[in-house]
């Protein structure tokens, strides 16, 4: 076999094309055109018969489930558990309304993946019918705590999930199962399942494929393009829902997803964490947390307001982690009174650096506690769960330590945003 | 000379390459290759020897400037009126501290292009030194004053701003012109000028070269990519800094960037507004708006205390516009109280759309005035002019009109998201 036939998707390559010396990232190969992402951000693709491959470093390696999908436990049928809590995955539309409403039984999902039940012993488990605006910190920790039931009787969770909010309650489950003994994948769609470009069913295949592999962190299974080529398997702590209606709206913030399944097999790349022999899990959560975004005209009023009552607060500032300077003494007189505040970043993507500008020095000074990459939402659930266990003089420490992957190692770019938006 | 190298970017087209029919738009060229974007979001770089073009429409064309520059007033030299606000554009490091400290003289930035004086005639103007997080809507206002009255005696404007809220004060300075007689251009740096890496130099010349053209809107100019191959024109009113750190962190959110600047020439794509015979310019603004973040904590007197006092508030719901049920009695009270409510995403790209599920009805019967493809912070920005510029019975049918380009006619993929995050 050649070895332009043995790569996979993130592998570093040198390649020769005439006189040229490229360096770049391995895409896929669609036709007899190799598709590489240089490091300028470009795509080229190069004809397969014209280039020479100088160099290689693979980034990825396929784990338990590869091809037919033999699972982890060996020659039985998996036993996966999918925790429903509403959402688009599990609605339909109302045609008398137009409108999408919810249904209880799944198995208009499960049925229609072919030869899905020779291998899986699928069990479906009701939390509720919650639209996922409506989720709260009281639904993660009681989401939590059935995860972790059915976590000892089976070999994978699913949980169905509403997409608005499910990078909150994944990544609150995230910080809730310090060690787990089986993958939990939620899943969602943006377009129900009686829709001819549903995702659901896709995106739930996926799911199953991630839910039965040594993956032992909490994921978001959803398409990684616009086109039914295969699912990316988020991780829960750097993801972030960035389109109001396109099926590949999921992104790893500054980073590439960390597994993929398509009809070839499931893939991960390394770094993530594997399954443990046992669950570690807490349901304590303080949800007496805000998330702030500022603009030019919040006020110390405002400010005040917000954190009155709070045990801590996530500010998403403009840039490296700014806000108005005149907000930076009410942020000291709160910060004297013990209430924890935080910067994030309206722009998303990088990290918060408070030491460049005055401002961001002046902030620190005045207590805020910059979260580096940690993403706005994540910041914001990561301190309910760092409040309620850890002691208050290690809050700092920990609010700034990697607990679940939720702090970028190194920011890469993505190819999984060549779709663009 | 062949059509492939009559192509701008942007430009649509049909290729036959060996039996494939291919559809995409047009990149770039690099070497002998073409490179074309799909419509699945992918770039494919194609041979140009083994391609052949058998449809092309021009999406772009070039005005005013091009090759050499010859100004829109004809032979004498481009008056051009550069606004200093500050920023780390009009910043230098402070090596005793390592901090970055703002400089009053930006002759470094306009000595520093060769062949610059020849063409224009630069004169400086100092507005103030602030940091841009300190940016209020009283300097907007005071700042489209100076920029009115500049232009009065200019073939251009350009106002240097901190990046942080780059996209607010230029947002407003939209609004504030209904009719302009130049080009207003912000501009701003993510590196100070005197760092190797600094894309200040770059940034200032695109500007100057988009400043002296029929632009007549208010638009941004930053580093196109992380290389500095040229620098990309943003319409205020659909950009946002997406980056914390990176050199390309302005993007046009949801189509791609109005114009174009490199060494070769200056290119617009089609549909921009042109520099009107006089300015048709208001200085009033009511900033009494708040622009609100929702969480799965905040909650109705979190929402009462912000609303309180205020005229219009901005919600940034989760995807299509959603925010938990349990506030829909806020803000319906708020809303028969005649503050005005609008719902925007805080997925960013795509579209707030009420009419899809049961919480966006509710929501839209609750008094809430859906913002479509509208950016959250340019909405805020728009309701300040609306506010304070049309009849209040007026408000949500200008709202939702497209006063300046801030809605999307359609949602492109832009090819400047090519370098990913």
């Amino acid at each position: 076999m050649k070895l332009e036939d043995q790569l996979d998707q993130g592998d570093l390559l040198e390649i020769k094309y005439g006189n040229s010396l490229l360096k770049g990232m391995y895409i896929s190969k669609e036709k007899d055109l190799l598709i590489i992402k240089l490091e300028n951000g470009y795509n080229l693709s190069l004809p397969s018969s014209s280039i020479e491959i100088l160099s290689h470093v693979s980034q990825k390696r396929p784990v338990g489930l590869s091809g037919n999908g033999s699972s982890k436990i060996g020659k039985g049928k998996t036993h996966i558990t999918i925790i429903t809590t509403g959402g688009t995955i599990a609605s339909r539309v109302d045609y008398s309304t137009g409108a999408v409403k919810p249904v209880k039984d799944l198995e208009f999902l499960t049925s229609s993946i072919p030869g899905i039940t020779e291998r899986f012993n699928l069990k479906l488990s009701e939390y509720g019918e919650i639209l996922s605006e409506n989720m709260t910190p009281e639904n993660w920790i009681s989401l939590g705590r059935s995860a972790r039931d059915f976590m000892k009787k089976s070999d994978g969770i699913i949980i169905t999930h509403g997409t608005d909010t499910m990078s909150y309650t994944s990544s609150a489950l995230a910080f809730m199962f310090e060690r787990q003994t089986t993958p939990v994948v939620f899943v969602g769609s943006q377009r129900s399942s009686d829709r001819p470009s549903s995702d659901a069913f896709l995106n739930f295949r996926g799911a199953i494929e991630f839910s039965s592999t040594d993956f032992g962190e909490v994921g978001i299974a959803m398409h990684e393009t616009i086109s039914d080529t295969g699912i990316a398997l988020h991780r829960s702590v750097r993801s972030r829902k960035m389109h109001t209606s396109r099926r590949d709206a999921f992104r790893t913030i500054g980073s590439m997803p960390v597994g993929y399944s398509d009809p070839k097999g499931t893939v991960f790349r390394e770094g993530y964490r594997k399954i443990a022999d046992e669950i570690s899990f807490s349901d304590r959560l303080d949800s007496k947390v805000a998330l702030i975004y500022f603009s030019p005209t919040l006020s110390s009023e405002d400010l005040e307001n917000v954190i009155a009552g709070r045990h801590a607060a996530i500010i998403m500032g403009t840039g490296l982690g700014h806000v108005n300077t005149d907000l930076a003494e009410t942020i000291r007189k709160s910060s004297r009174d013990g209430i924890k505040i935080m910067m994030t970043s309206q722009c998303i993507n990088g990290s918060v650096n408070m030491n460049v500008y005055s401002t961001g020095r002046i902030l620190k000074d005045a207590g805020v506690i910059p979260m580096g990459s940690i993403l706005p939402e994540v910041a914001y659930v990561k301190a309910m769960y760092v409040l309620a266990n850890y002691p208050s003089e290690e809050f700092e420490k920990r609010m700034q330590e990697n607990l679940r992957g939720e702090i970028l190692e190194r920011e890469i770019s993505s190819q999984f945003n060549e779709g663009g938006f």
